[in-house]
């Protein structure tokens, strides 16, 4: 099995399924992608506040691909297990006028930046004060592209996946997307350092990654209808959880959505009746914001913990 | 230090600070509430399908006290320590019409009965399934007196507190409540033996519970605008988290509330710059739906784990 590279120049600014692919790969083989921090170039480790504000919106976000795998076709899942995610040896934070989740009470720009060292395993906050950080890396950015002709911001999450912004699904973890287009076309950016559930500020900590992926189509899981995952056994006391997000522009649909497509993995997956499983949502699964600031679309989960069901028949 | 009693038969249809109190105790004493399951005995064992519809809503989340705690006054905050729960030995889980976060796509009456055997410490859902649950007892209702004169339902969660039907409140934890009136007039219910963040069929595992809690007046929180807490170390991989909540009718101004109140305690406890806890935040706070169905409010919560933070002033 071999592995393929895409550089950090096969960049893209939207999802467009007309973007040719930059590699062929087969189903089962594994990727690895060098990305370029989410303001693609515009923070640097000499950036002063007024970097945050002075952005341009229409470079940022940029996605490494697209990936064509063989033998996907539209109603597929592309499942991606995440390898590995090197991080860079530095990194930023910003608040940015007219985004986050509390934009109209911090109109001020604002930069923090940081020196990463993922060996070390977390950065101070505020060494002063004793405030540390777990480095908890993931990416941003995963997603395959839309069947509706057009091209589409990279800013916004969407059912195909994109700027999920989601810190579970990190290395260990197994992302599933519902496929649209032949080849599927992932790509991959965006890398994170640590983030909350939410990203309330707007940014987490931005930073260059090197991340590898296997991707490999799945012809069984046509209850996929939005990113699911299977967050990593090591992120929390109970273990992995199966996933499942709602992503709408509307946090309560988002969390109905999601709550919608948990009850169709278990009927589709362990048979229960819908009304059962709407139950089991609720005396044992968790609804967590993952994203709340990509507009126009936030992402909502459902997560339920692996050891309260029965072993998969994945 | 003597322990109080507040029975069965102190319970309250409505949040109302003309209820005169049950008992008055000094603030750091104990007292042990023995509360009827949230039906207020509507469903018994015997119950069907059926009795999920015909439940009669102004007769349901009755609240046991009020506990009047001397030397509290309107500003304090009411730390309420939760020491014990004991839960019955059998318990309900119904979908009811017209509520839950699917209530439109869940028309009919559903109801699950449970046999709870606490020291088990867990319950199957469907034993030939192998699918369980493990009991985490909580109580769902936790509050004091609103300021405002009149009669409130119980049914919603206020920045009071009351319906909170937050999970991770159980035994070890401590709530901190905004107090509105002399005395606060504490008062708690709605045994829940299970329950996931969101509850999103409306309902819990739910059952009569036995709990001992220490109310203690706090002089030195006046950030306290909604109710906070401190989770169980034992409730994450991360050790206990600091928790802010929002209460609002819609679920982005609840996020946006509880980030606002965590920014708040990060500064009046940490003096951190009010941007740079906005920052912290987001990348390592998570938001989450503690409960999104007890209309009009909702309740999200902005969680940091203590591990992150030096140790508090508390």
């Amino acid at each position: 099995m071999s592995i393929h590279a895409v550089k950090r120049a096969h960049a893209n600014l939207v999802w467009d399924n007309s973007i040719p692919p930059v590699i062929r790969i087969q189903s089962g083989e594994t990727v690895t992608f060098d990305c370029l921090d989410a303001s693609n170039g515009q923070v640097t480790p000499d950036s002063t506040h007024a970097h945050a504000g002075s952005m341009i919106l229409t470079e940022i976000d940029q996605v490494n691909g697209p990936v064509y795998v063989e033998g996907a076709l539209p109603g597929d899942t592309l499942q991606v297990d995440v390898l590995t995610i090197q991080i860079g040896e530095w990194g930023w934070t910003g608040v940015s006028p007219g985004f986050g989740l509390l934009h109209d009470e911090f109109p001020e720009p604002r930069l923090k930046l940081w020196k990463l060292d993922q060996a070390l395993g977390f950065v101070y906050f505020d060494e002063a004060k004793r405030i540390k950080i777990p480095l908890r890396p993931f990416a941003g950015e995963m997603g395959v592209a839309p069947g509706k002709s057009g091209a589409f911001s990279t800013i916004p999450p969407y059912n195909t996946g994109g700027n999920l912004d989601t810190r579970h699904i990190s290395a260990g973890a197994t992302l599933f997307l519902p496929i649209e287009v032949e080849g599927a076309l992932f790509s991959i950016g965006d890398g994170h350092a640590a983030q909350g559930d939410g990203e309330v500020c707007g940014t987490a900590i931005e930073t260059s990654m090197k991340v590898s992926v296997r991707l490999t189509v799945r012809k069984d899981r046509s209850f996929t209808k939005t990113p699911h995952f299977i967050s990593p056994p090591a992120n929390d006391r109970n273990g992995s959880h199966y996933c499942t997000t709602g992503v709408e522009p509307d946090l309560r649909e988002a969390a109905r959505s999601a709550v919608r497509n948990m009850i169709e993995f278990l009927h589709a997956t362990y048979k229960l009746e819908r009304v059962d499983a709407y139950m089991l949502c609720s005396i044992v699964g968790d609804l967590r914001i993952h994203e709340a600031v990509d507009m126009p679309n936030y992402v909502v989960g459902m997560m339920i913990p692996h050891s309260v069901l029965p072993k998969e028949p994945v």
